[in-house]
């Protein structure tokens, strides 16, 4: 059962679906900042959004119109975020909603936008909407690639992955394209994941799985702690790969469910491996917690400590910062029974130095991926998260 | 009543008190890296120390000598935090202790320590005892300044404030000195603080007092979030002024309890002003929340934001990252409600841009100091937090 998957680093479009990418001069820098994704047909659609308790307008755009669980086309511009833009905000992400719906000849309620960039700043609507038009005439089925390098920002390569399953004895697509952690201007960090897929999936079965495969991906994700006002996970199903519809029971549906988790996974790893200023990709690790609820709080605590980061940063195996974090995080711990461990090599033992060699210990930290193992020895609780080092260089991107 | 209180920058002893600094070799830097303050009688002493539950081996001795309430000497060492060190380490402290009792010629139970440095490694305990003789024949009345240098780290300069004030015709003296979130080799940042008077004063009134003064001041600040597992503040009263004891009720108790307060205020400034790598000082305040704690809470999660620290760096007027950092941080809010001004000048009213010219807002950001007001529209829950910028070399100093 545990077939493999063959992933490969490409945006190729599943049948039916069309896209592009363009550059409508929102970015000071002339690159592109718009792209389309659009289905043949409405497509099943789920959608995981940031918890941030102020979001932007396309998000609230996005939330109105996956009520319906359809979708047809999805609209992303970077630059802007069209976030803290109030009543005005809302109306330019509707009206950009409706000026692709009249160029594509849908629905306007088929049509979602996204927006990642500067906060506060009205959207330049009439480069959005002459973008629109452009990005209509531009989208085919080989245009995947090109989307997935407009959604970019401070991103310094594309991410996105494909894999072709089988079912029933035809191929079914799935590709998955994101942008990370950038700043534009700069500005505030957003994380933005589209899914598309030729398979027949039912809802509310998409939307379950959805949800569980951002909880086990780009929500054990850590580049800075800053939850963005933007962060949108969205998935499309438009079923032109002829399947019978998948849901949990259907025969195929622990593979599919595997691969979209895989696809979220390697697209969140790719995340923080491109995360600012940084080169590595840290698995933080914690059991033995009282509750897992307290592991989470250690892990996240971890990844977004000042101190702990830079010392990633300098290759050092500052394992007492690590200690001092477990005891400000706000969960139960025993000083005298933590164990921690870089890669395979005690760092310390119950609580004080195991005897490893500093210089053995620093050659796992200057690798381009380790991990961190905590053991409290309290309780049955764990957690793990992917996070990456502090460096000059994310200090500079966002000044 | 409100009596202007004159402090002047210098550590000048109030009577009774004999202080030295020297050079134990710990530090590889060859600084000074010990410091002895001794009273020539026993003092009233409290102390509030860090609410880490991993804490060093030199706050769990101090907590227990402070039962008595009753302290005549302080060895302070930098260079090592003697934290994480387990049994070994709490018995290198006692050993610390008497030897200082035996050579100051008191009781052990009269003398306390305080580590900041490296976590994880032993005290190099032939240094601490060869530096603890030496200090014992350095002490002097003129000695204030030489154990203000000595406590430091990567501090850049001294910090320490002294006052006189009058009671009942005599002079009283009180000095404080204290060292910032600094790192050794580099590693934990941690604040130390010890306040001498010559004032009697009852216990636990004094005891009261610094816990007050220590929440509206050093609980106040935040360098980089990470609290640290030494963390002290002490304070010794000697009586030697010849005052009658002071307590709540007594005509002179809001006149010290006012100059302890301002002490205590001025040296945790002083800490923010000289945070790693760091120049401004910024003072958040938030207004309007729900409850205060949702205030506290606000201003914290603003002032341990990477992104929000790195735009006060880069002089930029980022108000949406203050919005995006307020809607994750878990507190109650209205984003159409808030109001963030930089000084007098509005950011953001009513959630969206105010349209005060961005270079009139840089201005501001690139003054030494600056506040930042936010108002929830909420509630009547307040908080208000002193903080510093996030630099490059911030991340340098911690590699």
């Amino acid at each position: 059962m545990d077939e493999m998957l063959n992933f490969s680093d490409e945006a190729v479009l599943p049948s039916g679906f069309r896209a592009a990418g363009t550059s409508a001069g929102i970015k000071k820098s002339g690159g592109h900042d718009m792209a389309m994704l659009v289905s043949d047909v409405p497509a099943m659609a789920a959608g995981v959004f940031t918890r941030n308790r102020v979001n932007a307008a396309p998000v609230k755009l996005c939330r109105e119109r996956l009520r319906s669980g359809r979708v047809q086309a999805v609209v992303v511009n970077s630059g802007n975020a069209n976030a803290c833009t109030g009543a005005k905000g809302l109306e330019d992400a509707y009206e950009t909603s409706r000026a692709a719906a009249a160029v594509l000849g849908i629905s306007k309620e088929l049509v979602m936008v996204s927006s990642t960039g500067t906060i506060g700043t009205p959207l330049p609507m009439e480069k959005i909407l002459a973008g629109v038009k452009d990005l209509a005439g531009l989208v085919s089925e080989t245009g995947g690639e090109e989307a997935a390098c407009a959604i970019l920002t401070t991103d310094t390569r594309p991410k996105r992955h494909h894999v072709v399953l089988e079912m029933g004895g035809r191929p079914v697509t799935l590709v998955g394209m994101c942008k990370g952690a950038g700043m534009i201007e700069p500005n505030m960090a957003t994380m933005l994941c589209y899914i598309l897929t030729d398979a027949a999936v039912e809802q509310p079965a998409l939307q379950d799985l959805l949800a569980d495969a951002v909880e086990r991906s780009f929500n054990r994700i850590s580049v800075d702690g800053d939850m963005s006002t933007n962060d949108s996970v969205i998935v499309m199903a438009n079923g032109k790969a002829g399947n019978t519809p998948l849901a949990p029971g259907h025969a195929d549906w622990p593979l599919f469910e595997k691969a979209v988790k895989e696809l979220c996974l390697r697209l969140a790893v790719d995340i923080v491996a491109d995360g600012e200023g940084a080169g590595k990709v840290i698995s933080l690790k914690v059991s033995g917690a009282k509750t897992g609820a307290e592991a989470d709080r250690a892990v996240r605590a971890i990844a977004n400590s000042f101190l702990v980061k830079t010392s990633w940063t300098g290759n050092h195996p500052h394992w007492g910062r690590l200690m001092d974090v477990l005891g400000y995080c706000g969960i139960e711990v025993d000083e005298n029974a933590v164990d921690i461990f870089y890669d395979d090599l005690p760092a310390a033992l119950a609580g004080t130095a195991a005897g490893t060699p500093v210089d053995e210990l620093k050659k796992i930290l200057a690798r381009h991926s380790f991990t961190i193992s905590i053991d409290l020895h309290l309780g049955d609780g764990q957690a793990s998260l992917y996070t990456c080092e502090c460096t000059e260089e994310y200090v500079r991107i966002n000044l």
